[in-house]
């Protein structure tokens, strides 16, 4: 088999996966944006988040700034960003910022050392957690806490789900499949069937 | 803050997840099925994909058998089966199977010990690599590695992309909110703008 039809089929093979932008910036206040797909509830209650990192031989500025500063941000992708949201996966210098290549607006909070993007119509302010190095291929499975929660009230049902499709938030299959998310239904909570 | 509308936020803040179904038998060949929303591309050479499992006093049975066998399947949910996906989360006897309580049917593969949907459009084999606990909360993260892929050849296209669409695979936002998968685009790879 090819090798990038292999990459591409074992890429999208675990489904479409919510496409986020990870701010952050370093001590001197430089900022860094980047596209992930590798994100992941690991609890509601602290409220808690996995991000899984490729090696750190590959790209570390996401990585380093969050390790520096302790904050970073989670942005929801919308239809109305999301090809601005893959620009910031080019390669760029160190000391360009994505915020500027990909032509998106930095937003700060009070207290808050990482950037969030103005555009995104979900966003998250987290605080660095723990780690854990994958001894499987040299990933890292990072995780950290909500601080900060940001959305509109109007995408908010009377339940507190957050309704994806009001915020037309994007998912992406592999590495650049997108998809929007087009509500189907909110079920009950399953009870067994008496037979 | 209610303390459901808490949870509800927090479950549908990291947006609409890849709902799939793990099939799982144990040594007696009883088998099980459960719906996770919680499956990460950890990698694709060697192929190694994430579960992440709550807290080991909620319910052993899809975990335990893993641990058993060695063997699992994570399957595709779809449009056609998603209700009967959501009812495999009530909570059955140990020895009732959620195949059929939710009315899907079990396929088995040479050689794999777990079963197989079939009624889903895209399934996986894999094999236990290894797991971390995570500390801050009691959750784990299981790895496996693929070891079985089994699709359509129509829902692939030239480069290897499987089309989401085409099987209608569905995602869940928290616990109870199901969207489909609506095809936007397919990206080039991104490359720095000159100025």
């Amino acid at each position: 088999m090819d090798e990038r039809y292999r990459v591409n089929l074992i890429n999208t093979s675990s489904g479409v996966r919510n496409a986020v932008l990870i701010g952050t910036a370093n001590a001197q206040g430089e900022s860094n944006l980047a596209i992930f797909n590798s994100i992941t509830h690991i609890g509601a209650n602290p409220p808690l988040i996995g991000l899984v990192f490729r090696p750190l031989s590959v790209d570390r500025h996401t990585y380093d700034n969050i390790r520096e500063t302790g904050h970073y941000t989670i942005n929801q992708v919308n239809k109305g960003i999301y090809i601005k949201a893959h620009h910031t996966s080019a390669k760029y210098p160190q000391h360009v910022s994505e915020f500027g290549a990909a032509q998106l607006n930095e937003q700060y909070v009070d207290g808050h050392k990482a950037p969030f993007v103005m555009e995104s119509f979900l966003k998250m302010g987290l605080e660095y957690v723990e780690e854990y190095p994958i001894q499987a291929n040299g990933t890292i499975l990072l995780i950290g806490k909500v601080k900060h929660l940001i959305l509109p009230t109007e995408s908010l049902d009377s339940q507190g789900h957050i309704l994806h499709e009001r915020i037309s938030s994007v998912g992406v299959s592999g590495l650049d499949g997108y998809y929007k998310n087009t509500f189907i239904d909110i079920l009950p909570y399953a009870r067994p069937k008496e037979d």
